[in-house]
């Protein structure tokens, strides 16, 4: 049956309030409520859609708001024209002659771009009755190139150099498929360390995490320089010194600040700073590389790198070492497919950004099509995995013995159990309409 | 009297129909509707404030929502306690713990905070009964300094080089100041080439500009070379060896076709090529400076650069030798003035883009300011004008000769003209109902 043509979009606010047990809290931002704009498509053959983008709180409305906006683009198109030439249909939604005015592909229009187009993958993967992951596997290198906008990136990576990188991905592909479906993908976990969290706490979960497998571990730091050291020491001994630690500021410093802290820092052995300034300085972010370097400590971030063209500039110069895609802050797989091939020719690491909302169950089909068709390396590579808020999912990750487990259910995992949805809706939600009587 | 605490916020969406006729038709935008975010704040004494951003139509309701979100952070602030230590309340504003997600300082959020700031600025201006830039020339460098967030920026402009560039220009303020009241501020006009006119209609308003005193000329290019090269001849034809012609490409181009293009029309002598590529390409304009400079061509850009951490790179990358501040996209004139420090620190000329909704009216105070106390100098220096919408205005720019004459009412000139309002709101004003009716 042919999916047909998409009758209709809605887009929910949906909030969850992991500020109370400071869930989440880092350096910038320190009462995060998880949320999501969380959009629903339908087609006339009954097919649904599900897509996300994250938030923490308040701004959600707007972001949904900009979903609406963004509808008339949307409904009455059909899916497979959509699909058979995606790349105009991403330059359809994104240079709107009007709307790009408020972007363009930046911030809460961009987000929104994402939402609606994890939303038509979702869709895409359904119809085909494959995981995302897999119909990117099984894609022509052609057919993927087709997916890309070249616009603005061409002076780094071209249509012919994506197509021969493709290409030459197809070379063992069977066998990373076989080792992914047998060991996962390695992840790392950020779920012990959060800013907000007590030493107690830090202390109880770092052992849990250790007994259940975990070898690299997050802290989050930026704060205060004291209390930095005391936690990094802490997490340090109770890791060992084989463990991997990374640390991230959340764009807390300046950019000489960012490298007389991290300096102090280095004799716990980081293996990067994450966002160590702010996420638009791709010259500060080279400049704290360099100096960085001869301390081993590499700079990652992408998080809020919030398009292509951004991240092709943090590639062109030698900005980061780890390339941290998100599932929900650019357009979707169309424009991660151009940053992880740009990540490949440059020779730079792929290491998502996860956790929020669904990042982890969206960000896995990304990192699994990386591996198995571009990088073919797990070399200083992993997942970001943060343990809450997945039971609100449909289809939710599965780690074992910390590694991402490919999903085989069809689609981006990207559904909502409907009650939780109708729950945590913004503001008229039971849980927030409690607090209301608080 | 005190002008007293914020006691409400109204945003509105207004919105002028002029795609009908083609104005404002640029490569990229091809059908503006000249619209604004515009926001009023009263206090309990009774003053009002009047702010506002510039949107092209379709997402303006998205920027209204974004206002709408920051009514919380500053209803029921005291202007006095805001103005003390502006830059706080700037930091307020833009580094809510929630809200920053949805940017941060970028996209539809900075722009519904640059509204709100104008809108700021004008209630402080007219609580002192001054036009802004009289405000801004009357106060002490220490003050402005103290409007100015200095985050992400300490890498190249300190408070203390800031404060240095403030004092050096407090010298002869007066005779430029009486200087400015006599002559005015040089403009060039926009109003002569959108790209959708026909060259009948190019030549008649080139004709009748050169009349009125009109000297340097902008023309819109990008869509297509042939009708480029046409275009640019009769302008050159028209306003002969001596004037000024610009050109200006609404970032149509990938980088290297930017190089090509722009050295095909280089027969034409363009002072600039403006936003040849994405305004987030520093790197790429960077590239297009150093391969047109030999020709003698200059790269402008900024009207879509979204904030002082992207400006401080353009500038530290020697990407743009025309600075293109925009008075609605960046965080009003407290980043607005971080944007001229550090022009002015790298030795290269503020020309401001305005025309829109009310960028002529605003963007004129902060160069009256920029000549009176940072650059001291009209050297490759001017204003952009273009002369549609004026009279929605309570105070519409009054240009004599081709300049800028000095606003002498007290605030930001920032006021609609109430009537205007009412009858452009979108949906429900008579303009829009109407056409619903067609």
């Amino acid at each position: 049956m042919s999916p047909g043509k998409i009758c209709s979009l809605t887009a929910r606010d949906v909030r969850f309030p992991t500020s109370l047990e400071q869930h989440g809290s880092d350096a910038m931002h320190t009462d995060p409520d998880y949320s999501a704009a969380y959009v629903t498509l339908e087609t006339d053959s009954g097919l649904k859609g599900f897509g996300l983008t994250f938030t923490v709180g308040r701004g959600t409305e707007i972001v949904v708001c900009a979903v609406e906006a963004l509808r008339p683009l949307v409904v009455g198109r059909n899916l497979q024209e959509i699909t058979t030439n995606f790349s105009s249909f991403y330059r359809h939604l994104t240079s709107d002659g009007q709307m790009r005015w408020v972007g363009p592909e930046k911030g809460v229009i961009h987000l929104a771009t994402a939402a609606v187009l994890n939303a038509v993958w979702d869709l895409w993967a359904r119809s085909e009755g494959k995981p995302v992951w897999k119909l990117l596997v099984d894609m022509e290198p052609e057919q993927l190139v087709s997916c890309i906008d070249f616009r603005y990136i061409t002076d780094a990576l071209t249509k012919e150099e994506a197509l021969d990188i493709l290409r030459k991905g197809q070379e063992g592909k069977q066998q990373r498929v076989d080792q992914m479906m047998r060991e996962g993908y390695p992840a790392y976990t950020t779920s012990c360390a959060w800013l907000g969290y007590p030493d107690d706490t830090l202390k109880q979960l770092c052992s849990s995490a250790l007994s259940e497998g975990w070898r690299a571990f997050k802290v989050k730091v930026g704060a205060d320089l004291d209390d930095d050291i005391r936690r990094c020491r802490l997490i340090r001994q109770m890791i060992g010194p084989e463990n991997v630690l990374m640390i991230d500021a959340n764009q807390r410093w300046d950019v000489g600040e960012a490298v007389s802290w991290v300096t102090r820092l280095s004799e716990f052995r980081p293996l990067w700073i994450e966002e160590p300034t702010s996420p638009d300085d791709i010259l500060g972010h080279a400049h704290i590389s360099k100096a960085l370097a001869p301390l081993g400590i590499g700079v990652a971030t992408g998080e809020q790198c919030h398009n292509r063209v951004m991240f092709k500039q943090f590639l062109q110069a030698s900005a980061l070492q780890f390339v941290q895609i998100d599932s929900c802050r650019v357009g979707s797989i169309n424009e991660n497919l151009a940053i992880i091939l740009m990540a490949h020719k440059f020779n730079v690491p792929v290491c998502p950004h996860a956790g929020g909302v669904g990042l982890c169950e969206l960000v896995q089909h990304l990192i699994l099509f990386d591996y198995i068709c571009v990088s073919g390396s797990l070399e200083n590579r992993m997942c970001e995995y943060v343990d809450h808020l997945h039971e609100h999912f449909k289809n939710p990750t599965v780690i074992k013995n910390a590694h991402y487990m490919p999903p085989m259910e069809p689609g981006f995992s990207s559904e909502m159990v409907e009650s939780s949805v109708t729950k945590h809706s913004f503001p008229q939600g039971d849980v927030w309409r409690n607090f209301q009587h608080l």
